[in-house]
């Protein structure tokens, strides 16, 4: 059932490399931004998972849609795998090419194509990170509010329905997608909506494209919403004396509609973490990095009302920041949180969880996890998305110690059913990709995943979008 | 190209009734819950649309999703159409029994199944209505937000990817339905999703069935979003000079980031129509009845923000009313606006458009829309959810008046037309059912509807699933 470790990444490439036909194709469209150099390939084979590297074959750098329609219809024609390839920020393996094939490069698709602050919506093609198109929108008043960590290409972003920090007020990848162009398994060009702000015209394609990983067709354009920048914004940070106390303050606020802007709670460790790594010099307890936005009265009120919780939880006392340099002062660590554990051993790889349960259930299921980790004596800083009941480990391994590895996997497979017991799910943000194959059946049952398998062989009959991954092709084992 | 008519329903149902074999095991599940009484059968054809009713071969009450799943795996076996029947207030012809069948009423499976305010989640059978559901949810301090006008079942609600007057705020059906249990076409129970506020554990079946309007699966169990009762609550009711001013005024208060709980502009002849009907003396010009909520200081806040950008449209004086049986009584009329109307020519039957397009477009497309209903010489008032760009125009028609009918459905095409010109969809909130089928080829393109045919194809090969509603089964023509 485990498929964390880099040996049972199932690899079934031919080692013959890409047909003569499809090659002389794809030279045709793309001529030097066609490479089977070995450098690039091994390059778009990784991406920030656990796993060994497993490069395609060759790497294509499109420009448009119909660049994307020709090398994939290319590939169809062969029968060769495609996997469209963002930034690479990826972390379940979504980028290993373990049926070979041609990685589709979107860092040329870098075009924000049309900017609409009136309809709050922004069109951008596949390529451009949530950065680059944040810094578009800076002069319009309005910004596009999901937010992973890594500044991912927005095409990453659909694909693994990606969201982050400040998800528990504007809502995931999901949430914000209104329309999609998608090149699929034949090399058709389609559009999966319109640009209104709701509709019931037939099925929801945008919405099964989005957390699809590149199985079901490829993400070239993207219209997404817009949100008003907030007139005011505070930030703050508060320890608490233990993880419980932290996250009921967040869970008693959500019930109480105070509507947050972020609410992120970083273990003892984290911070530990952070200190060392941002010479900060924060207690080294579960602390809330929080931040409120609105009017200056709302974020007067919604401060007001945090305080009142976290006192009767325990906190200590709110260290504030409203000036934009010191929010950012703030915040900073926590945005370095990843890096800043990582380096807590250096040389070590991070095998990353990405449980979410129902709320209720958050403190009580990071208690019994950080027990868990305890217990199993590795090194895992814990930190999490309280709001929307997401949590992720960072179990550090030296991925040449074999028990290492094996305990983290089986610390991530204790967790992962633990989620499901607490009626969530493994992966909140991440996706799939090959990491969790086996486990979404144990989460949906094998009739819903047949349902999704169903929907992959109608969808792309051969199998070459991103093969191997989200779900097994053919079979109903796992 | 044009559906709307009564003659148009393709029926192509046998006239032999149910098989033997299958009343047999009808029977054998259902007892005295199997009917083929042909009162009882010619309601379950019947729904709110201007269509002449279809009747079922027979129905069905079950009580459970496993007595939905015996119903339909019996079906399967024969080959025989079902046809989910909530309340019977669609408005598209999505019950009408066009290929005969099956009729599945779920108004037996009325349970509040499990209620969560502490994960701000409900999980309900499908044939719970709204109100049901607020009702039971009345002591918890938390309430249901999805409000489409009709006291709608919730399966029918997630089957039509409903919306209505609160939209605005707490977004439609697909933004607050969490999990659904599903009955496939051969009789198998799947559940799509697990209770945890978001996953990315593979494809998106929960968005996927939500809008599938019964052509992919039979909804039986509902989990949806809560969310808490806010503290205070104004309403107000407001006139404007001309639609576009109206308009305007929403338009920029979304730009502007108020959170408006609800904002709907009826234009004067709705206006006249409620004054007739609900004996008020509102100024028959176009009128916006908006509601505000949140803490009282963001309810003054947000009231205050919309006076003055009223004033800028040469809005007239607020009326407000914040006590609850206060504003029940200015929200009212808005509430009966659709009887009203209907009462504006008794004996007529509504072709009822919903057109949705990007916010900007909204004021000129509902202004030219208003202008070609006049040169058409049809009655037809029109009001809408102007905070999503969704609007209704009541196409008043005397159905033995084929010339009138023949106008009702030009102006609809020209309606439909002029929606996705604008970037729009002909179907914000109701669906495609039989009506819209042939108009969403135009609107989304051959492509993409081969898309959402492979997947009918690919769930439901037999084609038994509400046949003739959403996509044609067979051929890429329309």
């Amino acid at each position: 059932m485990l498929a964390t470790t880099d040996q049972t990444v199932p690899v079934v490439r031919s080692e013959k490399g890409l047909p003569h036909g499809l090659k002389d194709a794809l030279i045709t469209v793309f001529g030097e931004r066609f490479t089977t150099s070995s450098a690039v390939c091994l390059q778009h084979g990784t991406d920030e998972s656990a796993y060994t590297p497993v490069p395609p074959d060759a790497v294509v750098f499109p420009e448009s849609t119909e660049e994307v329609a020709k090398a994939v219809a290319a590939c169809h024609r062969h029968r060769v795998p495609v996997i469209p390839f963002g930034v690479g920020s990826s972390i379940e393996g979504h980028l290993l090419a373990v049926h070979g094939g041609v990685s589709i490069d979107t860092s040329r698709m870098n075009r924000v194509l049309d900017v609409r602050p009136e309809d709050l919506t922004a069109t951008v093609q596949a390529g451009v990170t949530r950065e680059d198109l944040n810094r578009e929108l800076a002069s319009t008043g309005f910004f596009f509010s999901v937010d992973p960590g890594a500044n991912a290409s927005m095409g990453g972003m659909v694909a693994t329905a990606a969201s982050g920090t400040n998800t528990v007020r504007y809502g995931t990848m999901r949430d914000n997608v209104l329309s999609l162009c998608v090149v699929t398994a034949d090399g058709k060009i389609i559009r999966t909506a319109r640009r209104a702000r709701k509709s019931s015209a037939g099925y929801n394609l945008t919405q099964l494209f989005t957390g699809s990983e590149g199985t079901l067709g490829v993400i070239t354009e993207i219209t997404v919403k817009l949100h008003p920048q907030p007139e005011a914004i505070a930030a703050a940070v508060v320890n608490f004396p233990d993880v419980r106390s932290a996250v009921s303050a967040v869970i008693l606020a959500l019930q109480m509609g105070v509507p947050l802007a972020r609410a992120e709670m970083l273990d003892a460790l984290t911070i530990k973490a952070i200190n060392a790594h941002s010479r900060t010099t924060l207690v080294e307890a579960p602390t809330l990095f929080l931040e409120f936005s609105g009017s200056k009265a709302q974020v007067q009120e919604q401060g007001e009302a945090l305080q009142a919780l976290a006192e009767e939880q325990g906190g200590g006392d709110f260290r504030w920041a409203t000036r934009p340099e010191e929010r950012n002062r703030l915040w900073t660590p926590r945005h370095h949180a990843y890096f800043a554990c990582i380096q807590l051993r250096p040389g070590s790889r991070s095998f990353t969880t990405d449980a979410c349960v129902p709320i209720s259930s958050l403190a009580e299921c990071i208690t019994e996890t950080i027990a868990d980790i305890e217990a199993s004596g590795l090194l895992a800083p814990v930190f999490g998305h309280v709001g929307d009941g997401n949590f992720h480990c960072l179990l550090l391994v030296d991925p040449a110690q074999g028990d290492e590895v094996q305990a983290a996997e089986e610390l991530s497979h204790r967790l992962m059913r633990r989620a499901i017991r607490f009626e969530g799910t493994c992966t909140g943000e991440h996706g799939v990709g090959l990491h969790k194959v086996p486990y979404l059946e144990e989460e949906h049952g094998a009739a819903t995943v047949e349902v999704m398998r169903r929907i992959k062989r109608a969808l792309d009959p051969h199998n070459i979008l991103n093969p191997g991954k989200v779900v097994n092709f053919n079979t109903g084992g796992s």
